[in-house]
């Protein structure tokens, strides 16, 4: 997507050979415009498929997955939540992740109540890289019984194993920008042509 | 708010003496069309005030926010992190929260670059009850020079102080259902004549 792709490159910090930093637009700071914008774009992207549920991932997954169901005729999204609390009944599924930029592994839970074997399910999160995440979310909806309509991506790193992983087991994994290469030292980024994926 | 109370009397459940859960619509599952119609609400009672940034918390503020921007021209929205994390720069500010639903205390950072003395931040959430989330969040916008335009509450428990103690200090704090008694034998909720606030 042109529109991402461009704010990637001119507010985009490669940090180290692994951490691509978008905090003032994508997950710390966000730009609800250009979330709508990428919403029009899944939309068009998963117009083949069934979709009446969106299901995301605290924290940065929740902002997208809000503005993005507006393009899915408003329809519900439920997050996973990493975290217990009182609010949260013990009637869950839950599933194991592995977070690199944490550095720890977290349990990620959904109310039962809220997924069920009627639900078509579109996965949307902000990065892909090893798919660790994707994985959770996926498992989540298979123990509901319910049905993968796929998986929407705003930054997938190309040149780690998540979009091969998901792409190879027959996914409809749409990334509407994937970082090829990045470079810290004069912070270049290269983009996987858009053509070879649509 | 009509919308949101009728909702609130459809779906919320009282559990004990102080928890109302409306997981099924505002904090776990979405309802993102209320969301939007919320975010007309708040551009009406904040009319007055001038507005070009919406801070917000982890997690479930996040969704109320994002969409909530639209109505106030899409200006940045921006959370408060919970959590220490590789992409979160050593540059914050920073408070201590104190949580009744985990009790536990924990820490919120905001990152230096995303306030600062120019901004005129509305607060956005999704919950009031004793208000230490909301101090957390103010302190965050003193500690950055912003000015704080005011703050805007899905549902505010109005059987405890926070929004006595936000009202006091001057702050324009406006709920869009304020409970007044909840009852969890026959699950009632009385929420507070709306004309008393406006």
């Amino acid at each position: 997507m042109e529109l991402l792709e461009q704010r990637i490159r001119e507010d985009g910090h490669v940090v180290g050979t692994d951490i691509l930093k978008v905090d003032n637009f994508l997950n710390h700071q966000l730009d609800t415009y250009l979330f709508e914008e990428m919403g029009k774009e899944f939309a068009r992207l998963f117009k083949n498929k069934k979709v009446d549920k969106i299901l995301t991932i605290e924290a940065s997954g929740i902002a997208i997955a809000s503005v993005v169901a507006r393009s899915f005729n408003y329809c519900p999204v439920v997050f996973a939540k990493k975290t217990e609390s009182l609010n949260l009944s013990s009637e869950i599924y839950s599933s194991e992740v592995y977070s690199f930029t944490k550095q720890k592994s977290y349990k990620i839970m959904v109310s039962k109540k809220f997924i069920n074997e009627n639900d078509n399910i579109l996965i949307i999160d902000d990065f892909l890289a090893n798919g660790k995440a994707a994985k959770g979310l996926i498992d989540l909806i298979y123990q509901a019984g319910a049905t993968l309509a796929g998986i929407g991506i705003a930054v997938e790193k190309g040149f780690q194993d998540g979009g091969k992983m998901l792409r190879d087991k027959g996914i409809q994994l749409e990334s509407l920008a994937i970082v090829e290469k990045m470079n810290e030292k004069d912070n270049t980024i290269v983009f996987r042509p858009r053509s070879m994926n649509e």
